[in-house]
């Protein structure tokens, strides 16, 4: 019985604008170092897996490129390409059936590609716990503890403990709550945030698919009948589109009977935005976290990124504030975007107007 | 007795960068539209002289080259090259001397290249009436009604009014005054701004050289015998620099006697910096001057402009701001400024942290 991680890399988004684009999405993007979120999620979760041989990562067709390139030593045949995005059930579901496999006994560790965790220790340590959950036959989830109100998540109200160990049945998924519910949440100590971290026997996954989303598990099923003819990726570009496009909160975690969940403190964030980026990134001590050439003259608290490929021999560009605090400057080769720091979600509002004028080279 | 204009524009400074350069001073950018500040300064006189042959530019040798390519039709034998910068004196001494071998009776108007007059009406009937001045032989500069308690410039305080034109005495040139009196000075209405525009006869200026700067007419009598020879490039490129380094105002205006005023009122700008480059541009609803591929959003009193150089078929930069106000934005292919409308004048200290850190490919 091995263990295996799968990297959910598919995904696109917006707020990341101009530094991410429809094929090169943040989880791509050296936001927080020179290393891309996904390379960072991989080095965290190699030591779990013990090999980079039992690392799959979920990749879709529009990123695929930029992923080969993000990752230039992994191996392509673990990178499963979705032609069309179904959202996360066929997703996961697709990578379970792929790594079953190669080990029907197979735990299973489904990860986000696009996060951070500052605490390793307490990341490995509940990874840990929850493959032990998961040999026992329960699908299992990690809990975040919440340190805000926050009204952008989906969280998990946790039931029983559970012997001696941190897990918990899951008494149930709750979806993103207002402001009001989300400060009982926190309040109550009962509520985890759901930061989409699962772990299941590879067998348990097939099964729960089987059971709650029979039209997934049929798909999934001629897949793995091509691929013992060798010609999967036909059958995959002929009926991936045809699969449900649902969540596996919704389509398999909400219906699902014995779900446990590992509650873990371990400095995580969604780096949700610049502003999240600049709180993760290293600052100087005017509270400025740069990453580019620049010239910072009574400047406080900005994020300052240069991300301009320069030819061989060509010099950096110098980015200069001067009397410009709390700031968002982000400039690459085609695009500068100058936004206050506590405005930082508003970058949809350039991506909307990029799209509204046509100027989908932007995009 | 023709009329000449003798344009200055061998000066540099730091207050436009990063579009003004050492060797591409805020006279050759386009600042205020796509044409440079010179260009712009030749079409306001060029009706006055009559001719493009009777306009002489002064120029310097760090800025040559970039004055060839802003003026691409302007004849190469008509741009004044100085090896060496020595002050104002020495410029419009040599240009008048220049201008006086081909008509020894020439009218000369002295013009800085780098200012901005919105009533061009004003400003030739100003131009006229000086002229008639200098031909009764008076050295005469045109005074700038001020428009505020500016304690940036120096001051004409008007004499006797003369005749039934706009002409006066000059009753003597002040430096520049600290707040209290330059208020003094706007609220008595006998001070005028000395922009640095001045016409006379050649050989009257020729005249103040020799009683008031003895070693500039020595100096500029032996261009003077050289070019007889042919060989006057030798002769500057051997002694320009031992010219005495001394503005026209202290060497000959604050000393001569007989000099005329006219006032004027014309929208005149020194063009001083990147907030006033935006009150004097073409501005959006929302008070934004821009010239580039801009996205704003919530954005109100910026000034945006984008000077990159673009290969053929390579698509504009976009420029975002969101929810950004009264602040510079200016882009060029290897800098970036964001800094607030009030305090553009502090891109100096921009410029000091380049050359103290050695990065006077920069500059």
């Amino acid at each position: 019985m091995s263990i295996y991680a799968l990297i959910l890399a598919g995904g696109a988004g917006t707020r990341f604008w101009p530094a991410s684009r429809a094929r090169l999405p943040k989880q791509l993007l050296g936001i927080l170092s020179e290393r891309p979120l996904l390379a960072e999620t991989i080095d965290r979760v190699r030591p779990v897996v013990g090999a980079d041989e039992r690392i799959f990562i979920s990749s879709a067709a529009s990123v695929a490129a930029a992923t080969s390139v993000a990752l230039p030593t992994f191996p392509e045949e673990r990178i499963l390409i979705e032609p069309v995005g179904r959202n996360t059930a066929p997703c996961i579901g697709w990578g379970a059936a792929t790594i079953a496999r190669e080990d029907p006994e197979a735990i299973v560790i489904v990860l986000p590609s696009d996060h951070h965790v500052t605490n390793l220790e307490a990341f490995t340590a509940a990874l840990e716990a929850a493959i032990a959950s998961a040999k026992d036959g329960h699908i299992t989830t990690l809990g975040i503890t919440p340190t805000r109100p926050e009204t952008g998540y989906g969280y998990i109200e946790i039931g029983e403990k559970l012997g001696s160990g941190p897990s918990h049945r899951v008494a149930r998924f709750v979806e993103k709550p207002d402001a009001k519910r989300a400060e009982a949440f926190v309040a109550g100590g009962r509520h985890l945030w759901n930061g989409g971290m699962f772990i299941f026997r590879a067998a348990d996954m097939s099964a729960a698919i089987r059971a709650h989303l029979p039209a997934l598990a049929d798909g999934l099923a001629a897949f793995d009948a091509a691929a013992k003819e060798g010609r999967e990726k036909d059958a995959v570009a002929a009926r991936f589109c045809e699969l449900p496009s649902i969540s596996i909160d919704v389509g398999v975690m909400e219906k699902v009977e014995g779900l446990r969940v590992i509650p873990v403190d371990m400095g995580w964030s969604d780096v949700g935005s610049w502003e999240a980026a600049w709180e993760l990134a290293p600052r100087d001590e005017a509270e400025n976290a740069v990453r580019a050439n620049a010239i910072l003259i009574d400047a406080r608290g900005n994020y300052v990124l240069d991300l301009r490929t320069r030819a061989v021999g060509e010099r950096e560009r110098v980015i200069s504030l001067v009397g410009v605090s709390e700031m968002v400057v982000v400039a690459t080769d085609d695009a500068l975007l100058v936004v206050p720091r506590a405005r930082a979600q508003e970058v949809k509002k350039v991506v909307d107007a990029l799209r509204a004028t046509g100027k989908t080279e932007l995009l």
